[in-house]
């Protein structure tokens, strides 16, 4: 009896995982949505290939190196790579224990690392919108194998893993703290975007000679909206799945805030990005309300389980007011950034961290601090060294005229909508 | 050990609320796709803008009020709002209980209010579609406030809350059986629909001086069988999910049951509403298809766990045939639903209310009449007084030439497919 | 107490039954998606009626006679049609069984049905992108009733099902292995794919006189590829549910390492597919990407519990490599298949089933190449007789003239994209 107890908690809390890693998988196709609405009908086609590709590499560079990295030893890797003796071990685990099952997470260590596996997709991801209508495919593509094979992993061994920093500090005894990753995933790709970004450059014609700011609206806002609402369900997962554990009742209960306040938070963007918005520029700005909701929800996901859940909506509102402030300073500083993602998930993702404190006494803003800059800088850095020997190496950016053709001929040689527009 | 086992069924049944939640929140997309597809293109940025924001106000209303009025006192919002004490009572609930977990539905009081909270955003999702192409964005999203957080709330108290109907008779009393809200939700939705559409009065052009009926056609048809297919998963978590309870025998076969007739009941709707399409029109009608897999959904709705697949499978197709008559009567009575949807889930939630007690035996024709008349009449009057009284202080139609140029540069200052279309 | 363990462990069974099934429904949508982006958009419209209908059909055809021919007898028919007394059978089951819930997979019929019956859409969902743009739509519909209702039962009869080949031989004997449809259901569609497209002929300008191949680009190419990533997530359900059991801990450990080695073979696809692509055309070929994740989801599908993930991923790649030659070979042989779904689904599907004799020793070649050449001969033959019988009674191509202007118009009166295309 006890035994088959613990084999339906070990079912749940392994169902539970695969449940929330598919969700987060489904970001991949929110962002291949967003970014592809985004851009113009000529860079549309190489958008869709570089998200797709990147997820695959993310897939398969985590599966070679990225997870050991991470979180080490070869303990978790056997976790995933053997079967039945993996049963054995954790049952026999479990028999030397006199506590039941409340005493630890148990459950298949390939859950785990499918949970994992979809959280670094999801960083490599934020970068291909900021970089988008003028970078190099293939330099794309070799700089996913970098950020996801070994720049994320380091910075979340120093987190999640538990590492110290270089051996020198560790950020848990500094009080630093990062529920579902504001910090970890998303600050993190919005410093390896900001890297690409400045050694790219703006797109041809964003920034005028007398300081002229153009609008380059997206061809597909539909698509865009799909998107926002494709990563608005992921992000169930993606936050409801790093409570790492469902079955008991202190675990249900924070899974089922966590649900709550992540939705709360996303609401409260759109709303506040929306007003803000129509203060700013007299319209109802959809492209502000879905980075709104995008900026909630990342703001929520540094602690999206001790707020109540007005508290979450207010964290989220404060966040879509700051993406449409972030934005606009960005433009201001000619940093280019197509979809917004670098106010999406750094601006907001910093403001995420530093949040924390405010509603988790176990968070202090020194490690918040610490932690923040730990990541950023990093990402920034490395993704800095990275991008600077492929533009070096393999040159980073279209030519002009690949730009002024749209890179979808150029990189992929077929349109992504040959009926809809007249060239 | 009894304790342990008390654990995991709380934790198996906050996971299904929280799944069938998060398949319900993504009926917002469904609907958005759905209406951004079927109206033209110079009209989607405003419904896509529209579709978020109600959805965020539904969340946001609900929390601070709709979710008290409807359910009421303090109870409930307590098992929202605090975590560790909430786990202590629910507990020591349990240890008061000789008959182990079978006695009553616990769960985390969150996963509630989070499946609670998107149904009253898909009940104005509904509206969104039928007042398109010609309403004031900022009106809408007032109406929303007011429908969310207090016109459905009243009605769900007086059935899902159980409350007497202004202290005067009990639904529930009179045999009033509404499973997953085809009336309560469904109808309700468009019970609000066509008081605006009423007030608001047909689009330019719809119906000529001399009788005429303009067919408009939507700018995008995959997008709206993307919606279609969307709302059709999500309805397995609407239905599904408010079975209420997962965690044992008599209620895990409920809940596959609902999935079963749930996708018996759409299937049937998308045969019988082609057929009939063909009948009268000769062709093999996309939209009625679309319309008719709605329409067998909101047939099922009412009681989806008494049928066998095949009856489902009937009363889906009924709701198929009934939504194609409908679509047509109501352009005959010039009023002018661009998507449909007072037909797919007024007339066919009607019908759905009413079939109940032909499967059902604890349902009353009376009882399913007195409940669809209450939740229609209420719904409609108040509706029609909050459209009424937003028609003069701010004005719910725009002006004609806003019409004709597009609300979407009107409202929202962009276009939503700016290369497609030459102005 | 053991009671209430079994109440647990026979909903949690159900719950991940209805889960997975779920996702499998949610590839009706991919497959819509998919197909309706990468054909042209005067074919558009007709696409996306085949789809859902389709989907209709089978769900219908499958609950009247499929699932009764395919499992046999009237016990899991009742196990649908009847609630309580279900209950009362499977807990006086359990009463008499010794060990526990350990011994057999017990849980709602009405969940297997759920399941089953999103598989038999699948493999009908596979023959509409193959013959897109120039076949008749009710025609289509016509072969859809006899696929779903009878050819595809018989095969799965003898396989799933375990019954003899017109009682000559029995598969499982021969050592046939098939986890969750490379053959059974993906080899089977395209096998019903080829007939048709055989009888059907090229579509009019695809192969020039002089023995030129003329692309004919998609329409949509976001649409294809959220149809893609759509597929991706629903894939988890088709497989993962294909362990058929979740609540202990080597099955759960089971449904975890087959959702991890059904996404790195996706992964693995995807890179081989664009790498092969870049070295015979020299682009990064969008649409052989998509095919790469799903000849890289098809080829995993007939073992995807016994390799490590890192065969997965070789598993998956060598099934991206093999669908682009797949569809260049058939284009020489003129076989004209519109989305290349015969390559991804056939030609990957037999690859799947012929590797997994090298991961899993419980299946042998003989007994592999035995089932394939069953299952393709039978679904070919009788597939072939149902399209020719039609081809002679009601025809199954538009007139050149139809084909000319677009199916779109002929077939269902209206057009996708109404307002994109100048015609």
């Amino acid at each position: 009896m006890e035994n088959n107890l613990f084999h339906l908690q070990y079912a749940i809390d392994t169902f539970y995982f695969l449940v929330c890693g598919a969700l987060v998988m489904w970001m991949a196709a929110g962002f291949s949505m967003l970014e592809a609405g985004l851009v113009r009908s000529k860079n549309t086609t190489e958008i869709l290939t570089k998200n797709i590709a990147l997820f695959a590499i993310a897939c398969i560079m985590y599966l070679i190196c990225g997870y050991q990295i991470m979180y080490g030893g070869g303990y978790l890797l056997d976790g995933i790579l053997v079967g039945d003796d993996h049963v054995a071990s954790t049952l026999s685990d479990f028999a030397g224990r006199e506590d039941g099952f409340e005493g630890g997470s148990i459950y298949s260590g390939a859950s785990d690392f499918f949970f994992q596996v979809v959280f670094v997709a999801t960083a490599m991801s934020i970068v291909s919108g900021a970089v988008a209508e003028r970078m190099k495919l293939w330099s794309f593509l070799i700089f996913a194998v970098f950020l996801t094979g070994f720049i994320y992993p380091m910075e979340g061994a120093w987190t999640w893993g538990g590492s110290d920093v270089f051996g020198l500090y560790n950020l848990g005894d500094l009080g630093f703290s990062d529920f579902a990753g504001s910090g970890i995933v998303h600050m993190a790709g919005a410093a390896a975007a900001l890297a690409g970004v400045l050694l790219l450059g703006a797109r041809k014609g964003k920034y005028g000679a007398n300081g002229e700011i153009n609008a380059i609206p997206g061809a597909n806002l539909p698509l865009a909206t799909l998107g926002t609402f494709i990563l608005w369900m992921g992000w169930f997962g993606f936050n409801g799945g790093s409570v790492l554990k469902l079955g008991d009742i202190a675990n249900a209960n924070a899974v089922a805030m966590v649900f709550v306040n992540t939705n709360a938070a996303a609401a409260g963007g759109v709303v506040s990005a929306l007003i803000t918005a129509r203060l700013l520029f007299g319209k109802a700005d959809l492209t502000m309300s879905l980075n709104g909701a995008l900026a909630g929800l990342v703001a929520i996901t540094a602690e999206p389980s001790t707020p109540t859940p007005v508290q979450a909506s207010l964290i989220g509102a404060i966040g879509g007011v700051l993406v449409v402030l972030s934005i606009l300073a960005l433009d201001k500083l000619k940093i280019d950034d197509p979809v917004g993602a670098i106010s999406v998930h750094g601006t907001v993702g910093l403001f995420g961290l530093l949040v924390v404190p405010a509603t988790n006494s176990g968070a202090t803003l020194l490690g918040q601090l610490a932690g923040a800059a730990t990541i950023f800088g990093w990402v920034f850095v490395t993704s800095l060294i990275v991008w600077g020997v492929l533009k070096v190496v393999t040159g980073i950016r279209v030519s002009e005229e690949e730009e002024y053709e749209g890179v979808d001929l150029a990189e992929c040689g077929m349109e992504a909508y040959p009926e809809f527009t007249s060239k």
